[in-house]
């Protein structure tokens, strides 16, 4: 019989591609594994010689560079997938499960990486436009007096935003990023205040103006947060490039580093985000002191002050590291290249 | 000199292993590829070869064994993991960018299943816990009525709770798991009504027993849910190992079909479960009155009431379908049995 026969073929192929496939991933497991050790210990090896470079100083400088490019060859292409990897954050395991969100192959950790990047710009420009028409309507439409439900959408969209922003941004780390840990903490501490704010309640009428200080002066800091947010983006991808192109920075580094704007540029952009961090701060402050002297005796009041007290000082500290950080690669790179000079004439 | 020469050294090395990691992987890629499109070619002549068996009756129901085999070999085994994957859902990509979830091979998605499920044991017992404990507080402590932060924290918890089993079933899912699309839908509305209750404010004294009663009601529901999903786990999670030793189920079906308890049990289970979902029903029917007739003004009540009845009417027919499943199957395999027999006897 035709059906017969045919049911026995597929069954016979079937077999034959369940043994094949075994063996394919026998066999590329294996070749995995045996890369994984070489190109582990390849990178001790790099590290150790990079440390010996460093402190012997009578050595060639070019030596280093030599050094630096393997070290980026190692780092950006094939090989970087084949590299131990940090261990995946709690958030991610918290929500996942043990799920591997490490990709296995370099265009598709750049492909997660490109949609991060449009992914913060789409971000920014709501985080401009959002609280902005809420202070527009505000002014114009309800009498200086806020309702409470869009407010409650702007926080439970600020919760979305920044558990969107903190996952993905594990996912980046997990797959090679160097972005600074603060990050993933600022953003956790700002999922708990939009979770707080959440029940936190608005009050109306009488004495709109003077309840709804709070409200009011975090969305002026938002609208300041969400143009120092398109000024870092669109400067810092420039510089990211700019830096890929020169071969100084890996591929999937992100514009987080906030100082990492382009050099003309980081003079308009770090005045900004000191000012950003300072009106954080203040509003903190101002939460805090009207819950400590008992104007408004809810809790949340409390917990959100000490919140964005917390965010703002640690954001002064990262950004104050990365501007140091970046003068000392700069005082490194002037040095090293005064005794090339030196060396050349010599 | 010998820094110099190691340096040498390491930099061809690099090259080296640089060069066999990028062969490797597109050697891989390429051998990746055949087996997906064979894998594809052939899970397509499985189907076909199932609806003629399907159609025509005539054939000896052996053939339909066979068959039933080779698909399970083809769904269970190594080759699973060629088989062209469910598109990735929404909502992961919402919050991880493009991100691969699916493991590559079958001994990881057995482990995310595994985690997957001690995650819901443990889920079932704070499911119980938590509001057990705020309605004892309630009775002995605090005098009926239910200060605001417990109940928000719970809410809180329910949230996340919700997110988190969205995350680990949308994962399962595009792992291969046949858990049916509802109780995603289900948890999205579960997710959108632990946000509303958060921005719902809980009112005090006085006549606190009737404002009240709303949270009261949800709290009962939620015990009565917690004793549910435990004798629900325990239950199916015993009559999946049994039905996979059968080999009728894949190992990574999981054990949300509600219904799918064994048989004994079943009569147990399904009572609980209709009446859990009428108490669900009658809930939101009480909050939407609540809501229609003014008692209560706010809009939290009306959303909250319409969510809980599309939910509980969204589980009843959910539930009542998976039953039917059941019964068509078994007819069927007593048919099957039987012609078998007669086939035998003639």
């Amino acid at each position: 019989m035709e059906v017969e026969e045919e049911v026995k073929r597929m069954v016979e192929e079937v077999k034959e591609l369940h043994d094949s496939a075994a063996s394919f991933i026998s066999s590329s497991s294996h070749q995995e594994l045996t890369l994984r050790q070489k190109a582990s210990s390849v990178d001790a090896s790099l590290r150790r010689l990079h440390s010996t470079l460093a402190s012997d100083k009578s050595l060639d400088p070019k030596l280093e560079e030599d050094l630096h490019r393997a070290r980026c060859m190692l780092a950006d292409g094939d090989l970087s997938s084949f590299l131990p990897s940090k261990p995946q954050g709690r958030f991610v395991r918290m929500f996942l499960g043990p799920v591997n969100v490490r990709a296995s192959r370099k265009d598709i950790q750049l492909k997660v990486k490109e949609e991060y990047n449009s992914y913060r710009d789409k971000t920014a420009l709501l985080f401009l436009f959002f609280p902005a028409a809420l202070m527009i309507l505000r002014s114009f439409y309800w009498d200086g007096c806020l309702p409470a439900f869009p407010v409650q959408l702007y926080e439970a969209w600020l919760l979305f935003l920044y558990a969107g922003l903190a996952m993905r941004e594990n996912v980046l780390r997990a797959n090679g990023s160097d972005i600074r840990p603060w990050w993933l903490y600022h953003h956790y501490c700002a999922m708990g205040m939009a979770l707080v704010s959440l029940t936190w309640e608005i009050k109306g009428q009488p004495n709109c103006v003077q309840k709804q200080r709070g409200v009011h002066l975090f969305l002026q800091w938002a609208m300041m947060q969400g143009v120092a947010m398109l000024l870092q983006n669109r400067y810092q991808r420039q510089r990211l490039y700019t830096r890929i192109a020169l071969g100084k920075a890996k591929r999937m580094d992100v514009v987080w580093g906030e100082t990492a704007g382009v050099d003309g540029q980081l003079w308009l952009l770090c005045p900004i985000l000191f000012i950003l961090q300072g009106f954080q701060a203040y509003v903190g402050v101002l939460l805090l002191r009207a819950a400590l002297t008992g104007v408004v005796a809810e809790w949340q009041v409390m917990v959100c002050g000490i919140l964005l007290v917390v965010m703002a000082v640690g954001n002064f500290i990262n950004t104050v590291e990365t501007l140091m950080a970046k003068s000392r690669v700069k005082a490194k790179m002037k040095k090293s290249k005064s005794r090339a000079e030196l060396n050349h004439t010599s």
